[in-house]
């Protein structure tokens, strides 16, 4: 681990923004040259930072000088996503870069069943290459639910079944690896504020559509917990209290207008055809079929109030939009954007909303730049630190 | 100005919880006995600090303790609110006890207007003791609307009529004492947070109710601000997508459906008395008549929802509330705190909301308070710092 402030600072930035000089790390860290100097100094011992060669400078500009860059091979990171039916894995670098993925099916989600097939997914992993094995100490995983990462208990999982699984334990007891639980939709959040659209910025949001719509939110550069536990819930905003009961119990959220599954009810419902998929939902409406069209425009106006309802409080400096519901975004993009527009108050309208696809391997890679995280004090978990 | 870290965090952590002795100021700052002494030594020099009595401790327990306590007469802070028609002033003291309040008032709010009373006021209101005029050198100044703290500058504020005016340079070439400008509402909050209900919660939000609807949020103990200035605005979250239209634009903000002129416009089309003032509404209401009373039953839901929904998203440890429409708080107390429970998700249904009553006083001891953040320098404002 990571253990001087000075190191640590040092390594974060090289890590998400690539090399850069030492008179560049002196002042984008506020520390003194001869503070870079020393930090960078165990760090380049240790194989994680390397010296670039010198770059040309202009004539008489001085000696040139040597960017530090991050080897990303000197430590690998596993992340694995639990789904309900699969665990889906990755291996990636110390820059989030994927180097290789791998699923297993499971049979059922119980603990020690997630537990068995993680063993397996995790030795097919890093059997892939004996760096791999020889150079991977952490693992993150990620979970849909209520999640203590600092204790590595799972206190709810309505997906999974779960209640107070201590999983961060039971993995580290099977594996030997340190390993980091974290919710899915942080794990991704945490990804794309360390790796990607969130670089450098202090204030930053993810937002997820789909089968449920969450979010995570950045703010002073650190991940937003709640008091209890609770935090990012743009699916429980309510936008309409006349509007139909969602799974919480409440009505008129987010979720219950504009999920996948709320979709799919409203134009079963509209045009009495209880068989429809969802799948054949988006091609109705992409057909121009009245009830299907209105059924994603009542959804987009759900998601972009929601989003500017949490962009009206918090104050990110972006947003990204993500999740399998983007797969229909030509049907509420347009939507998504107007009521943003509508309800944003004042300079907060310039906040953009970026988009991104999200194939399985970016959970994987969500909990993968967990385990990234868990190199720096600040950020490891304090209760599962395995044999690493 | 306090300026080595371990000062810093030693004085902020008795000015907000009171005396507690070295043993223990270690404990909760995480600095060595040996670095709280070293760091508690010239604050006492400087009369910030002085050593309590010895405290009687059990037989045997080892030699007594010496708890330390902040001296609140070693400096003292003013501050003023600015509101459309009046100047209102309190001189406080370091631990934001209100010494003497003062007001005056404004023929008109131009910015040359507001310097010259301002500089009367403070006149008077250091004028009441000898000891405020030897050792006053920081005011806080709270102002509705979009302020940069840092610049000392008014963006923009609707209900003064101002367009970035640098407020804190004016001021402070008027008086030479150095002036801190913010948000009225954050300027509460910072109040409560430091001072009041808020002690030693990381997470903590502050929502006034009356003639316009706002929050102020503390995240990981600091002041939430927003990438682009907006944050808090929990009266222009949407509720009701089909509701009225706000002054901001929207349709169905918390604020178009519970501000004073909200409920006063209703209830005047509902009963066809264009000439009810809010008071007469509000007698109306407690008589029984239920345009009133619906009305306020709207409010009361609408505020409700809109806290939820902070609450949802940001996890506040504890909610207050306040704000002059807290007079009222027997006519939708008790909607407000339904729609709260109906709508909180999860484990965010225990945090509590708390009322608070708001007398002007409060107001200018919010402006003190941030006045008095500005001894410390992670607080303290980059351009205005007077001849302090």
């Amino acid at each position: 681990m990571v253990s001087a402030p000075a190191e640590t600072a040092v390594l974060a930035l090289l890590l998400a923004e690539g090399p850069l000089s030492r008179v560049e790390l002196a002042r984008r860290t506020g520390l003194s040259s001869t503070a870079v100097t020393k930090a960078a100094r165990p760090l380049i011992d240790d194989g994680y930072l390397y010296e670039l060669p010198p770059e040309r400078t202009a004539p008489g500009a001085g000696r040139p000088v040597n960017p530090l860059a991050v080897a990303p091979d000197r430590e690998f990171f596993v992340g694995v996503k639990v789904s309900p039916d699969h665990l889906f894995g990755a291996v990636c670098d110390l820059r989030a870069g994927i180097r290789v993925t791998a699923s297993l099916p499971l049979t059922d989600c119980r603990p020690d069943t997630v537990t068995a097939v993680f063993t397996e997914l995790i030795d097919e992993l890093l059997g892939c290459e004996p760096e791999f094995r020889d150079r991977t100490r952490h693992v993150g995983v990620a979970v849909s639910g209520d999640v203590d990462r600092d204790s590595g208990l799972v206190r709810h999982s309505g997906l999974l079944g779960w209640s107070d699984v201590p999983l961060a334990g039971l993995l580290t007891d099977a594996t030997g690896l340190a390993v980091t639980v974290e919710n899915d939709v942080r794990a991704l959040t945490v990804a794309e504020h360390w790796f990607g659209e969130g670089i450098g910025t202090g204030y930053f949001a993810l937002v997820t559509i789909g089968a449920g719509i969450g979010s995570a939110l950045v703010v002073n550069g650190e991940l937003l917990r709640g008091a209890y536990g609770v935090s990012g819930e743009v699916g429980h905003i309510c936008v309409d209290q006349a509007g139909p009961r969602c799974r919480c119990g409440a009505h008129g959220c987010v979720e219950a207008l504009a999920s996948t599954d709320a979709i799919l009810r409203v134009v079963r419902e509209a045009t009495g055809r209880t068989e429809l998929t969802f799948e054949q939902v988006v091609e109705l409406a992409r057909d121009g079929e009245p009830a299907a069209r209105e059924a994603f425009a009542r959804a987009g106006r759900a998601i972009g109030v929601g989003i500017a309802t949490l962009v009206n409080l918090v104050g990110p400096e972006r947003v990204v939009v993500s999740g399998e519901g983007l797969a229909a975004y030509d049907l509420f993009g347009r939507h998504i954007k107007d009521a943003f527009a509508a309800h944003a108050f004042g300079a907060a309208s310039r906040c953009p909303l970026l988009l991104r696809p999200l194939p399985w391997e970016e959970w994987s890679r969500g909990a993968a730049a967990v385990a990234i995280q868990a190199l720096f004090p600040q950020y490891a978990a304090t209760a599962a630190t395995g044999s690493g």
